[in-house]
């Protein structure tokens, strides 16, 4: 059975890491329905046309991909960083995202998370803070999904910390310290450059004013996303979309275009407003399709840097 | 405490129906948490821009009123309608929805609901089958939604069972036998015509090709209204809205025009495919609202005979 170390050892953490990192984050459970699916399924933007991902009944009823990302969002979010100089919630910033999907998602399912702090980088201005979570079937012990979570938090630097890391790691099935976790395979760790080619697809879809309103329905409920108010301390003259939405959305356009992927990575380098449309333009490269995605509106690049690593190398279309 | 009787007795029933009501249904618990009110709102049009329906953390947060629907629908549906001849579920057609809304509707509750058969009439070709639903706090024991819901079922009739009833009755508070059952009070049991005058206020609202598959997570799983060759067995072109969600957007538009109400009661007298525009027109006579709704693109009636009483008679328009 695969299992996290509990400690990611590294030695040129700072004591203030070094002593974060053994503070081990207590197991969560997350359970969740076909109802749930939908729910994500619509938060995303999937239709009443797309019945496979609409309709319990279908034959090919499924989550979406990007589902991997539900499960764990409570976890992930609710690691303790406040042992973080000048730490401020407020100035947290969702950096980067990598889901590997490592079995079949059930269309309902009892799942408990494992969740361990992997990297923190001292970027002066600033902390970034990179948590890994196994996602478990609780019935069959076997991991359903890898994430790892990037944040940054502005004003938060300046500890001592190492400078720079590794990036995302894609760790090893083995129980492991650091040094196995370094390993560089899929979309994790690649720099995801996209060719200077015209991109091989191209997929537009207008969100819904209300798509965010909708998607916190999936567990993120982050008044950021709803509330002018709040999006107003944050900088932002309206409610802003998830990151986790627009990168589903995002993923939503990849499988149509290519077909299942077991791993997907995006940098988040820009916001979405609710209402605006996507544009997801995309390049098959071998067994893997760089993508990235902007505003049509402002031609904002709101993901950067993103690939999946595709499941079925010898078909360019998903059997949906 | 309010109790409804074990047994509505009519002396003009037929042994069959007779029969059919001591059969006592179970009582059916129900529990629900803001995530649930949310989406009921969105489910029937709320949005983005309606923070007090969509956002939990605003100080008017609140379940629209006919969300007095949602947790009495399995008990209500649920109910044992094959002792009827010739019975078949997919000739069930809903009739009339009567809603009274007896107390605050909290934004999580935990419910229970009990169920009886109040009158079944004989209607030759089909059977018209009214089942009452009493909804309470399971804490307090008060009652906070009545529920009288009347459904059609198309070739059962020719029991030898009575041809015409009261229609709607409004229960008294005791415990009480068919007789006191029969009080003609409120939007319940009246004819609800129109004035011939214009509309005091009239609202339209554009539903998502999507509504259906968005309100059925809300409890009404019934396939007819997401897939097509469900809705092509019903005799339908495509799948159509549930009616009890083209109510509540009805029932939103005399909300927003005319304030709070304590009852509601709306005939279904036509269908709706998600997508289409809903035009409300209201006319306001005393305590009351009536109201009809049609589609703009059919020019359809979808509601007649509909109205509600209102709350507050010395304001013509809500605190929202």
């Amino acid at each position: 059975m695969s299992k996290l170390p509990d400690v990611f050892t590294d030695l040129e953490d700072s004591q203030l890491v070094a002593d974060a990192k053994k503070d081990k984050p207590e197991d969560h459970e997350f359970s969740y329905t076909e109802r749930d699916v939908i729910l994500y399924n619509l938060g995303i933007g999937a239709t009443a046309k797309d019945l496979q991902w609409t309709y319990e009944g279908h034959e090919d009823f499924a989550a979406l991909p990007t589902f991997g990302v539900v499960p764990q969002f409570a976890a992930s979010s609710g690691i303790s960083l406040g042992w973080l100089p000048n730490f401020n919630p407020a100035k947290l910033l969702h950096g980067e995202q990598y889901l590997a999907i490592k079995g079949p998602i059930p269309t309902e399912g009892n799942f408990v998370n494992e969740t361990r702090l992997m990297e923190v980088l001292d970027k002066g201005k600033a902390a970034s803070v990179t948590t890994v979570v196994y996602t478990k079937d609780r019935g069959t012990g076997s991991v359903v999904f890898e994430n790892q979570v990037t944040v940054f938090i502005r004003g938060a630097g300046g500890f001592g910390g190492k400078r720079s890391g590794r990036g995302i790691k894609v760790p090893a099935e083995s129980s492991a310290g650091l040094s196995e976790f370094a390993l560089d395979r899929g979309a994790a760790t690649a720099a995801n450059t996209a060719p200077t080619r015209p991109p091989d697809a191209v997929v537009e879809e207008k969100t819904d004013p209300s798509q965010a309103a909708l998607y916190r329905l999936s567990g993120d409920y982050n008044p950021l996303h709803i509330d002018p108010s709040f999006a107003a301390i944050g900088g932002f003259d309206q409610p802003i979309l998830h990151g986790l939405c627009f990168m589903g959305i995002a993923g939503k356009h990849v499988l149509q275009s290519f077909g299942p992927y077991k791993d997907i990575k995006v940098r988040f380098s820009g916001v979405v407003f609710p209402g605006e449309t996507l544009i997801t333009e995309m390049w098959r490269t071998g067994d893997r399709v760089i993508f990235s995605t902007k505003t049509k509106e402002r031609g904002t690049t709101v993901l950067s840097a993103a690939a999946v690593t595709l499941v079925d190398t010898d078909s360019t279309k998903a059997k949906l």
